[in-house]
């Protein structure tokens, strides 16, 4: 594809040569000539006078040294991912339209005809899956459970009975949507298990990331709401809320009953008590243990979680403890000298 | 079902009308008429006089506002579950007694005729299935394993080989029992498999979460004791011992050769290093990072764990220690003076 | 076996009566008459002179006491690996080469005829099986994917489309090679998907630990080098770079683009940010929080993770700090002294 059909079709403004043919995708590092590449983290933004690319997606206003070409575009990684949809290999799947012979499917299931559902797959009685939703290999589908339009349900993806799931939804490799909830009482010294008779509301356009599991609630619902984007291996428990537009990054776990406000983002391994709230576009990072409520638009950090400026003060304070500690030593010495000297002169 | 009625199948005193048709379940925010709902946790407790339920159910000496009728049980959780199974959908499962005609059995594995051998499992030789018990879609069940009366194995569970599992234990999804245990020998620079040819043995009435993987002995065998509750995406390594009636939250982790105590508790994302013993009754706190043996019946939190007091006084501290830099900056102010002053007067 | 032959076959010397029988293995604790156990960890040194085993292998210089035979090894793992091989049961695989009558195979798929595809199955279109290698029950191959020679993939474990995995590579159960990095882009308040039309690239003699996932790169490569092995429930995120012989414990979680150098190892737990570098054969502590570029060789411990001895240090300051606490109370007290006795005697 020639370099100024491929600006003009991510809507760029091209700063180079528009006949030059462009064949690949790679990042600035590894990209050679014939390749597009892309300046999204200013981290990087050095690399862009050294890379062995043809031409570079960077920002409108961008001012950095260029050894190449460039596209310029308002928001670099969405024209980069508009880039890799034309020069990438076909992500479309191989999905035709139908039941495929090895799945077995409840006879009163509503399959939409245009749905694909794949080898191996089982669909309990009472499902419904919606119109050019694909199920990919030994995908599960629990009783009475409804999958919205436009889903893509990858491989040995589990859903378990009474859930619904929106449209545009994409639950990746063994993602288990609707497992119990981890509840049990105890009755004399044993634990005695609580029947979860809730279920999982999944809306539109979410994605859930390979191996993460989201349990049912023990009487109503655990809800995902639009647009939320979960990755790999997270724990979703019984009971709780996650907003609109929220992002979870990797082994995050959210206990029971807690809800996560709209536009909020956890880092990978945050880990959040139960009964609590993370307040609307609030930011969690990594690893850190919320204990307590974080307010809306809060960046908090560690275990316990709290305001990033404060964590990193008390960490910083901490670091600087010898020093502390050697200014008493010092003072102790001084006093000490006084103390003498009062004795001998001032008596 | 009328409430009166529904108060006696749970052994709870009624407050209220019995001819009330309870007709639902939820909880206390969402309840509404015709609802059953439940305080068990007390912090909810001023929920119970703004609920729209028609019947609450709460401990026995509970003594709140409530703006319905109560069910006074010993324990609430306990009676929910009761009411849960009572009045929820059916979660008994639609699994017919025998051998689902896509399953894949061993000519000599030992199938109980009343057990339920669901669509496209795979039995190897050698296994052995109890009676009741049900294997829902796609699970796997390894060579000479033996699995009990009345469990319940979810969707696409995994039991390895030579694994010995008790009665009414259930497995849920995609938990894989028997896994290899981590373990390499360095060889020259390069490590080498070391081969586990331990197994597992899992008692009576244990519950395993999603996800979950529980490796073989290197050689011996992992234990999970007898009602032991572990919840979603842990993971429990080689020769590790876990007592009666443990409770283990998400993505719980502990390494190899490490015991837990009967009756312990251990908070989501817990990390255990390996060879150590964390004592009955103790109570290991949310993300807690056990780094020695814990004591039976103590409560420990942080990194690394100590008794959760110690804890919270060394995060006190620190959280004050502008504070007492504050005082030493004015000591050593005071300090100067008093030097300056000695030096002038008290020469 | 006689232990004379069996000490011969590990390559130890033989330290006792080579006509004893040894016929199965035990750890030090559980070992009884006839069995062989091991010395690895000095911990448990005490543990050989009260052994009820027939023979214990020890370390080629150990001098300790012992209840009984010992053979000696330059590396006991190495040699009770070896010994396990003899003395266990068997670990080969029951499986028979060809394809199982209900795998689904594509029709260009290139299937070595020395290789064993499971039942149930599938493997996509332009797929490629080596030599000798097994796939157990339920593994999912995507479309023009590598596989190469001697390689085992257990039970559901899932390789998608256009990964290349080398030799002797062990996938482990339900382990998810290749699913979709975690990548969105806001477009207005909501995320897009970024497409990954990267993927994953496994080099020779690596292992995967069950439920574990490797994310495929946005573009160029996800990368897993010689030799690298990774336990269960870990996440490796798109594009990052794993070095030879690297070793992960359960639970690590890597975010995008970062580097592990040849030889690191990473305790449970341990999480690691986006876009840094851990440095050949440095050594990470479980739980740790990698914030920052960790240099070669180093030991880095806590959140944020630094050098182990600084990390230490800092604790112990705070544990101590009641101490400093009580000296500055003490120093305040005798300045206040030391002030009155300047006012009264020596104005």
């Amino acid at each position: 594809m020639k370099l100024a059909v491929l600006a003009d079709a991510i809507g760029g403004i091209l700063d180079g040569d528009g006949e030059l043919e462009i064949t690949g995708i790679a990042g600035l590092a590894d990209a050679g000539p014939g390749d597009l590449s892309f300046l999204a983290n200013s981290e990087y933004a050095t690399m862009v006078s050294a890379t062995a690319a043809s031409a570079v997606v960077v920002g409108r206003g961008w001012e950095g040294r260029a050894a190449c070409a460039l596209i310029r575009v308002a928001n670099p990684d969405k024209g980069m991912a508009m880039a890799a949809n034309l020069l990438g290999p076909s992500l479309v799947l191989d999905a035709e339209p139908g039941i495929h012979a090895t799945a077995l499917v409840a006879g009163d299931a509503v399959i939409d005809p245009a749905s694909s559902i794949g080898p191996l797959c089982v669909i309990e009685s009472g499902a419904v899956i919606g119109a050019r939703t694909i199920l990919m290999a030994g995908c599960y589908i629990g009783r009475d459970t409804v999958i919205g339009a436009d889903c893509l349900l990858r491989v040995h993806a589990i859903v378990r009975e009474r859930v619904k799931i929106g449209d545009r939804v994409i639950l990746n490799e063994s993602a288990v949507i609707g497992s119990d909830g981890f509840g049990n009482y105890r009755d004399g010294g044993e634990w005695k298990k609580i029947p979860h008779i809730g279920t999982v509301e999944i809306a539109d356009d979410v994605e859930s990331g390979a191996n993460t599991t989201i349990d049912r609630a023990r009487f109503g619902k655990t809800l995902v709401g639009r647009g939320a984007k979960i990755d790999n291996l997270v724990q979703v428990a019984h009971n709780v809320y996650i907003g609109e537009n929220v992002a979870m990054a990797a082994q995050v776990g959210i206990s029971g009953s807690s809800r996560i406000g709209a536009g909020a983002m956890l880092g990978g391994q945050v880990g959040m008590a139960g009964h609590l709230e993370v307040g609307e576009g609030a930011v969690v990072g990594a690893q850190a243990g919320v204990t307590k409520n974080v307010p809306p638009g809060a960046y908090v950090t560690g275990y316990p979680a709290m305001p990033h400026r404060k964590a990193a003060e008390g960490h910083a304070n901490l670091m600087r403890l010898p020093n502390l500690k050697e200014r008493v030593r010092q003072i102790e010495e001084r006093i000490a000298e006084l103390e003498q000297k009062l004795d001998l002169g001032c008596r």
